[in-house]
């Protein structure tokens, strides 16, 4: 059933998922962000609270100016005009009318408690700055929806007030009433019944609000849907306060692929993953590799059995085919792999390690016991597809692909008064019959070292100019309080069209991170075919 | 109503919480864990898979010996027999047999394309497997449960085959027949109805296990439960294969505090926080931030409304007290901060701002103004309370706390042919009117600093002595591409009984560290009265 036209996916993720915890947004990053939640074709982008917020004024400003979207519209976050203010007089109202959002979305007070301990106010007063704010915007050409605050708890305190509020803002002109569990406490079975309620009893126009406090954000969702919902609120990667709102990527896929229910534009669901991944590139917060359906984790399969399964067919063990939402299946790489895993992931990577011959055993068998041994001290491969490839490489060509030997390296960072401390390293090693000694500078010591390294093998290989450390990560791993840990560090390298990740293990975070940087030029210089 | 003795809470961290991408658990981890489950007072605890995985062979058996479980019982997790072989006569039937555990889970197919396919038998057989491997263990003398693979898809392909499973298991002894979304594509809808037509039909007892591939985990279970099922499995903090298992301290809490059933002993839902956090310490996974109940953002409230709310009543913007799962509401202190969470923040860390006076509300408005400029310079002090404290402490005293000044410091970190390589950092600093050039090694650069940092001030102050650096996490801040990033670095410190965060940026990622060090040791100094 196309409900596209009809059924709002509204995206807070600029508004409500900026009040998460670490989450810092510029205004490019929203102008940025606003850009790729278009691509994904959600229908409304909740830009922020212009007027309130300085950077949300400028938000808009530039928002008219430099965004381009093909799908959805701006809308403009604020609240009901002052107690005791006209709305007309009220300047923060005034800033959501001329920020040039087509959309303006009220949050009103609907939980009585908060009216009189919040707002400190008369219930009756609440009613009157709904229906005048809500009017006043209409009538001034704005489509309104309104956000009713604290709606459950308010509905369960007083329900004939949480309900006279809904009445008041749809016969003022408000298209849609989104119902908000701001506090997160809701249980689906109760968001059904309550909104079962209020679709019979004021006939309004219902959206649905949640935050994942039970850890229930995306079932409330989808059960207020069920309860008749058309219009649903949440954020890309479940950003937001406290627990996050509902995943709206997540509630979208569940509607579309579960429910049967077209929601976005047709054929952009598959673009999902992408989009997730942009968008938490410009966050900077690292997204959660075990996000439902894009999650790098999501397709993910590492037990053994699991693997065997799949070698016969992938549904066995998957609830959909992840290409639905732009995602891939991987097979991991772990001690828990079997020889199927590891003879899946070698024909994924283009090796046809042939297990039906003995020498296809044989090798399989090899290879199997190395990584389970590498693993033990400190490797993993899980997330490392390119020094595990490497790996295949030695095992199956019978040497590990060399491009240079190193002598030594060395790299020193030093506090200048007055000044930022500046990183230096310098490599020695021999590429092509030639020897080198570059010193390189960096921002710290392992910027400097890939450097120095690239700017030496560059000499003999111009290759390498293309390529950049675009990702580190570092892991202390406590064989046990007391003794040494082992570091270990994933790199991961680009070449400007694909990127790749290695992995090294030391005592030293220096040491281990040299050995990923090795392992990543290496096969960087590898695909480049030489 | 206290369910506490017939309902089951049933942890499965160790065995599929296991097959979670980037968990490796030694079998010193998995003791650890389920002392800390036992601590939390779950009911079962899946140890693993004895017989099939070496490590989990010799967990079982240290356990016996080592663990001293005052809840939990021990569960070995297995398959049934193999096809064609009497359950007597399988080694790895023998192996479940022998595990000492007081619980055997055998996983059964329930799905007829799976025996057919994965298994390569008849349903026949399949069933014979089932009847076999069960009244084998029971005779034997073990409790036995049943893990119904792939249940719910099994249903929907040939409901009579997956429910003639459930019977057989039963009937021959099954305690529990747990049915398993383990492709994780249920909705709680769903999942109601098919629990409720199994109640019904089979008068099996029923238990749940389900993943979170629809971002429904949680509330699939509570669906279970409230169609029937009085047995419920998961991982805590939601460990397991692609999107993880149902976070199983998220559904004890909406049982206990939403759903009013106690299922853990009186009182050990308070320590879900702790025990939550303390098992991801273990697992050296990062704990999710935004977890509900127990995540450290669980209860933080940044957005400047809901500071100036909470003012007034903290339940306005909580919907529950965190006290009862042992978690704190949290302010943070941020761009969106207002004055309020100042205020509060203020009186959170023990300072009386006393915003009812010119000088007080002055002083807050110095703060908010520095918060704001510092964290536009790429500060934060959401998550670094110490670094907060040391401004507060500068605006009201009119200085920051200095026990001593630096002169400088370098840090070489050299690769050693065949050896390790090693950081070594010198340096030169004055306290106590002494000047002191000292040198420390470490295994890595910052680890160096900190060395000598602590060496050199602890003979003026060997209270430094105590003082241990614990975490370590470093951000890139991309201010735009192309220009120059910000690195920011966030130092945990104890001194053995507390810990304590502070905050570093600089362009220089070592520099950034040398910030956060610097203030680190400022702050526990301070703290020790001097």
């Amino acid at each position: 059933m196309d409900l596209h036209g009809s059924f709002h996916v509204y995206d807070t993720t600029l508004r409500d998922g900026a009040q998460q915890e670490g989450l810092n947004l510029s205004v490019a990053d929203k102008l940025s962000i606003a850009q790729q939640l278009d691509g994904l074709g959600v229908g409304y982008i909740e830009g922020g609270w212009p007027g309130a917020n300085p950077k949300d004024t400028e938000f808009f400003r530039r928002a008219a100016q430099e965004l381009d979207l093909k799908h959805a519209q701006l809308a403009a976050f604020g609240a009901t005009r002052r107690a005791g203010l006209r709305a007309a007089d009220d300047p923060m109202v005034a800033a959501l009318r001329d920020s040039g959002a087509g959309v303006v979305t009220l949050v009103a007070k609907s939980h009585d408690r908060h009216v009189e301990l919040a707002l400190r106010t008369t219930l009756e007063e609440n009613l009157a700055m709904v229906r005048d704010t809500v009017s006043h915007l209409r009538a001034e050409g704005q489509q309104v929806f309104l956000d009713a605050e604290h709606f459950f708890d308010g509905y369960r305190a007083n329900r004939a007030y949480a309900l006279e509020v809904l009445r008041t803002a749809y016969d003022a002109g408000a298209e849609v009433v989104a119902l908000c569990d701001t506090n997160g406490g809701m249980l689906p079975g109760w968001v059904s019944d309550v909104v079962h309620d209020v679709v019979e009893t004021t006939g309004v126009r219902v959206g649905i609000h949640c935050h994942n406090d039970t850890g229930c954000a995306v079932a409330n969702t989808l059960a207020a849907v069920e309860a008749g919902a058309t219009h649903v609120q949440g954020c890309i990667n479940g950003y937001g306060e406290r627990t996050g709102n509902a995943d709206l990527v997540t509630v979208v896929a569940n509607l579309e692929l579960k429910l049967d229910r077209q929601v976005l534009p047709a054929g952009l669901l598959r673009e999902a993953t992408r989009i997730a991944h942009a968008v938490a590139e410009v966050t900077n917060v690292p997204p959660a590799s075990r996000q439902p359906y894009v999650g790098t984790s999501a397709f993910a399969h590492k037990a053994g059995l699991h693997a065997s399964a799949i070698k016969v067919d992938p549904n066995l063990y998957q609830h959909m085919d992840p290409v639905g939402v732009g995602n891939d299946m991987r097979l991991l790489v772990s001690d828990m792999a079997g020889r199927a895993s590891i003879e899946l992931k070698g024909r994924e990577l283009g090796f046809d390690l042939d297990a039906g011959t003995p020498e296809g055993k044989d090798l399989i068998t090899r290879i199997t016991d190395r990584v389970k041994v590498l693993e033990a001290r400190g490797y993993t491969f899980e997330a490392a597809d390119a020094s595990f490839e490497l790996l295949l490489v030695e095992e199956v060509e019978g040497a590990r692909p060399s491009y240079f030997e190193v002598e030594s390296w060395r790299v020193i960072t030093d506090s200048k008064p007055a000044d930022e401390a500046l990183s230096e390293a310098t490599v020695k090693l021999r590429a092509a019959g030639v020897r080198y000694v570059v010193t390189g500078e960096g921002n710290g010591p392992v910027n400097a070292l890939d450097q120095a390294l690239r700017s030496a093998i560059g000499q003999a290989f111009p290759e390498v100019a293309k390529f950049e450390l675009i990702d580190y990560k570092v892991r202390i791993l406590d064989q046990g309080h007391g003794t040494d840990a082992i570091t270990r560090v994933l790199i991961e390298t680009t070449d400007g069209v694909s990127s790749w990740v290695t992995v090294g293990v030391g005592a030293n975070v220096i040491e281990a991170s040299w050995g990923a940087l090795v392992d990543g030029l290496t096969f960087g210089l590898r695909r480049q075919g030489l």
